[in-house]
């Protein structure tokens, strides 16, 4: 079957046969129902390709989709890998290191040659080789970058001379952009003659004769109007530009607060330098959206595939960080030892009131850092959020303190002993609530990321707090003297 | 300036006057460099609001994209939206309706006769207009749906007939569908003439006699391509197609890693009954990515918009559920009562070793939640994965423990407590590793979300091992007794 005999689309437009033929990967059952590819099936591969039988295994890593293979290569051990690139060859194409893990891409681009990473990085968009490029050691890339054509190697310099997780570097220099003087018929002409176009584009950009974007047109709008008609009349005026120094985050952002499918990048002169499209944001938005938790915890990277020793770095130094202001709630119980020494049983309730302030706390922190990551919380409503955590940490606190005074007052037979923990546990929800917000929210205005320091300074407070305030009301109630 | 003077566009292809003319927001300084709306913006609208300057308000707000005057309704207070909304009048748009937070929305909606949202429900896409409708009440719900044209509320009708947050909600009914036979020519004839069409899509589908999807073809594809070219010769047979019934955590899923801009939604019988867009699962991606660390924390939805009563339930429940699990760490300090009464130092140090290994315990938590999100942790690699923990365990328990164990041997001058604090260290953060990933993989493979019940499990398990270790070995090293 070859559909293309009696008539070609252009060259680009034009798909090689394994796409045309192939059955999507769901139907052949090397796939779960979460899209993930099956144990059996990754193992299968391995043991072929181990035990010689390349061409069975090619065959079956054949039907799958970029993106599946990359993950192929993410599911096998780091021992199997360069042996599984060995066999599958020129299957590990540059749209599947494109799509692959940083660190499993960086481990395979390693067992390359400088020609061979030019040769795959020039077949992609700037943004997915660059992305390809970034990381490598700086006399490998310049070797890379030698090896490469002079107009691609230029368009990869240019990017690189933006900082990380710009949009210069997200960017792909390919996109349409045409004068405010033509016709439809004009645009839709020179799109069909020109056969070094870039393929995946829904919109495109007029611009003026500084090449400052003066409008965007989505490919609808084109399709749907007559070839007579101007293209600045179909345009949309109003458009949502991205600064080129603009951090990746807030690009995500924008992308996502205007529901754009693309968008213009200008450079400081308002010139129109490049195209960031949707595809390249949503695994930003990903990342960033789930970034906060690894934050939270200090858990650095957070990625799988990270080497152990680059994990060891960034967790330690937190668990470091977290005994030295462990000290601090230590200490508040080495004070009051002697109050411990004469009625023992507060060592044990002790723990209660802080843990559970604890996770009060982190609630709280939990949502005041999406809010804030959602940009959900300015200057208009953080003192509502504030007191709205206030009110909530009292009904929290009531409820809790309800229970568990009742609790220690029946278990212990000593109802001073439950008020005592009822009122500590009032006091330290109280503390957690406003610390759980009121941190995240100091930290964003001293232009400090909220999610990277406030959970060690929450703990900390509500640990202290509930030692101090079950420990000293416990004395100042008498029941225990220091 | 009109530019529709000569030549008219098609109808809804051409924008309204506003958006034509407007200057970007960000030109005007109404937003802050995150894109967010500034407060003095803010309070400068309501009180012009407030203060019955109605057309000096509507003014300001009129620069706004739909996305900022949403945003302007969630930053006013609860109480002060009814009169804002009063004053802005139609400014507060299905559009803006479309793009508010669920809660906000809803208090809206609640001031509105069943008329006028069935009217701004009729402006939308089906998805839109089912978001707007599918939280309210049944029976407001029956009056909205008797209000509206036939055609509309058939559409919604059958969008709620699928269950909350599968692809059947998220889907538009609208697209643009072509039998196999025609050529390009034939769909841009077709474009330019059917005036009903949706204003926004990025790729048509093609399909068989039965209206099974048969390929997928980018609209820059068509523009490319000669007008006599049979349409079954430029698109991409190929295709990632979405059943109607699939859960939209997985549709994000399936967008985010083959990179689709759109996909055509099937039911059971393969029939294309719907597409949906990469815009409306953008936000889809960012919740569902930033939903673990509410769910890791108990927090709920985690909305600084939902009602107080609301959260207060959702987090108490969790508090509760806390205070159970403290028991038990409790206990076990209470069993060593005796112990600690001989030597009190114990009470002042046990904090430290479950609260350094409760930490060690979520940074494992959080990174295997993650991954598990991501689809990235299969049976292909859960070993490796708890392997891996329990290196980084060892490497992370040794450190800490030569730390806290050298301090506590200068700081009390016991180097035999010294040692005790550094073996319960080791232990408690090998157990913290190993407990943090095992137990996410575990509840993920019981077809729980590991997001949800793991970290109380965690928790429970540092803190007790905790006690258990430091006190336990205190005794058996003979420091102290029972």
């Amino acid at each position: 079957m070859d559909e293309r005999e009696d008539s070609r689309p252009p060259e680009d437009v034009a798909l090689d046969e394994r796409d045309r033929d192939a059955p999507p990967a769901e139907a052949t059952g090397e796939l779960d129902e979460d899209d993930r590819l099956k144990p059996e099936f990754v193992r299968d591969v391995i043991d072929l390709a181990e035990s010689g039988e390349a061409e069975a295994a090619r065959e079956r890593v054949g039907r799958l989709h970029p993106a599946d293979i990359a993950d192929l290569f993410e599911l096998a051990r780091s021992d199997e890998r360069p042996m599984l690139a060995g066999v599958l060859g020129d299957m590990l194409s540059a749209e599947v290191l494109a799509e692959m893990n940083d660190y499993v891409r960086e481990e395979l681009i390693d067992l390359l040659a400088p020609e061979q990473v030019a040769e795959l990085a020039s077949e992609l968009d700037t943004d997915d080789a660059v992305a390809i490029i970034e990381d490598m050691e700086a006399d490998e890339q310049q070797a890379v970058l030698r090896a490469m054509e002079p107009e691609d190697r230029a368009a990869i310099e240019d990017a690189l001379s933006f900082p990380e997780e710009t949009a210069g570097r997200l960017m792909q220099r390919e996109f349409v952009a045409v004068p405010e003087h033509v016709t439809v018929g004009d645009v839709i002409d020179r799109l069909r003659e020109d056969g070094d176009l870039t393929t995946d584009f829904w919109e495109i950009f007029v611009v003026d004769p500084l090449v400052r974007p003066v409008g965007t047109c989505q490919l609808s709008w084109i399709l749907r109007t007559p070839r007579d008609i101007a293209i600045s009349d179909v345009m949309r005026r109003e458009q949502t530009l991205i600064p080129v120094d603009m951090d990746q985050e807030e690009v995500a952002l924008r992308f996502q607060k205007y529901a754009l499918i693309s968008a213009a990048v200008v450079d400081k002169a308002g010139r129109l330098v490049g195209m960031i499209t949707v595809d390249d944001i949503v695994h930003i938005i990903q990342e960033e959206a789930g970034e906060d938790i690894l934050r939270l915890s200090g858990a650095g990277d957070g990625d799988i595939n990270e080497p152990i020793r680059e994990t060891y770095g960034a967790r330690v130094r937190w668990l470091v960080a977290n005994l030295g202001t462990a000290l601090v709630a230590s200490s508040i119980v080495g004070f009051f030892g002697g109050a411990i020494e004469q009625m023992v049983a507060l060592a044990a309730l002790m723990p209660i009131v802080a843990g559970v302030g604890g996770n009060a706390g982190t609630q709280t922190l939990a949502v005041t850092v999406r809010a804030l990551a959602m940009n959900q919380l300015t200057d208009s409503n953080s003192w509502r959020a504030v007191f709205r955590e206030m009110k909530i940490a009292l009904l929290n606190g009531s409820t809790i303190a309800a229970i568990a005074g009742t609790a220690t007052a029946l278990w212990f037979g000593n109802p001073a002993l439950g008020g005592v923990i009822a009122a500590a546990m009032i006091v330290n929800i109280f503390v957690a609530g406003v610390s759980g917000v009121a941190i995240p929210l100091l930290l964003d205005r001293l232009d400090q990321d909220p999610a990277v320091a406030s959970s060690i300074f929450v703990t900390m407070t509500t640990d202290s707090m509930g030692f101090l305030a079950f420990l000293g009301l416990a004395v100042a109630s008498g029941l225990t003297s220091l």
